[in-house]
């Protein structure tokens, strides 16, 4: 098994740690996404949307999008489990996954970026601007449920790390690299604190891989 | 159970065709989107994201994001399935679904087109074309899966409808809504072509809902 990302890259960035989290090991394939290679050729017959994470299993499928890869990561390593045993559970860990996956993070990926740059001419102030506002948009209605919500625990459903985390402590790896103000969240930053204790999230880190800057420029 | 949707919402016409996909009756909620009211206290009881689909459980319990109740309702209802029973399968349909429920509808929901008119001053015709190009990156991806990988059936994971087709057949009347030139995503239209045949999804179709008027205006 191997996949294909990018130190940059946080839907990769929620694999590595699903693959450190179940001690699996899986070569990690880089993808340039700042010199566009996820747009050439050799990259598109792996994976027809230009994006990363791709997991290659064994017998050469390609799967692709990072909550189905994590899920059937978790279907076929079952140990330590990634989601709850009720469906009522696995239904809010999906939700907030989603909350993350669907309705924060594919608003501030390099396609929209350059979008906005070369096709609206919107400028770089304000294209951090857009990025910052939708990653707290996220946050803050993850924060929501978290705060209000008597399955939250020491993670974000009970006291083990879920599908849930991993999307979530990604999506604080993104408002810090644009220096959000994550004040208005501080039940997701208890949260991310608590994951952050773990050593599969702590070196699945973007800015720990390798290829790396030391600081990130965005 | 009930759920919280709107007529023009196309995740609440997701939640709408798996309901009657499964023959299972819920009472439909209107939270009207187009005079603001999912942003109203009231409903952000309900949906801390002030979004729909909210599914309504007996116990009071409020399931949310349209992907997550859709497994939710396989996982209890299981006949007829909407997921495969191979983990490979069930990776493939839940990657097809994301590629629209996370990577394309987001980017045209109310609050981003709101973004751009009114954070920052695009104008209704570059909305739309920002609107089209995504919602047929999406379908383009989709397609080029569809059209190259033998899993491909009558509907786009074997001869049954599943969450993919769900998702992808939402995201067409969104194609349709926007006038988008569906003419390069052939394995889609074909797929969307068997969907419809079904009467779960055409009589789920946004249009066809109380309150709905008789023509779309973006």
């Amino acid at each position: 098994m191997k996949y294909y990302g990018f130190w940059r890259s946080l839907a990769a960035c929620r694999v590595r740690i699903a693959l450190a989290l179940k001690g699996v090991k899986a070569e990690e394939i880089p993808v340039n996404l700042m010199q566009g290679e996820q747009l050439k050729p050799e990259y598109r017959a792996v994976n027809a949307q230009g994006v990363v994470p791709t997991l290659m299993l064994d017998d050469g499928s390609a799967l692709f999008e990072s909550m189905a890869i994590i899920e059937y990561l978790d279907e076929t390593h079952p140990q330590p489990p990634l989601m709850p045993k009720d469906a009522k559970g696995r239904a809010r860990v999906r939700g907030l996954a989603q909350i993350v996956a669907c309705d924060g993070h594919p608003l501030v990926v390099p396609r929209i970026r350059n979008y906005l740059e070369k096709d609206l001419a919107i400028d770089e102030a304000t294209r951090t601007r857009w990025c910052q506002h939708w990653i707290m948009e996220a946050l803050k209605a993850v924060d929501a449920h978290l705060s209000k919500e008597k399955e939250t625990g020491r993670f974000c459903h009970g006291d083990a790390p879920t599908l849930a985390d991993i999307c979530v402590a990604t999506q604080v790896f993104g408002a810090r690299f644009y220096n959000c103000d994550t004040g208005p969240v501080p039940a997701v930053m208890r949260v991310f604190g608590e994951c952050m204790k773990l050593e599969a999230f702590e070196r699945s880190h973007p800015l720990k891989q390798p290829g790396a800057p030391k600081e990130l420029k965005h």
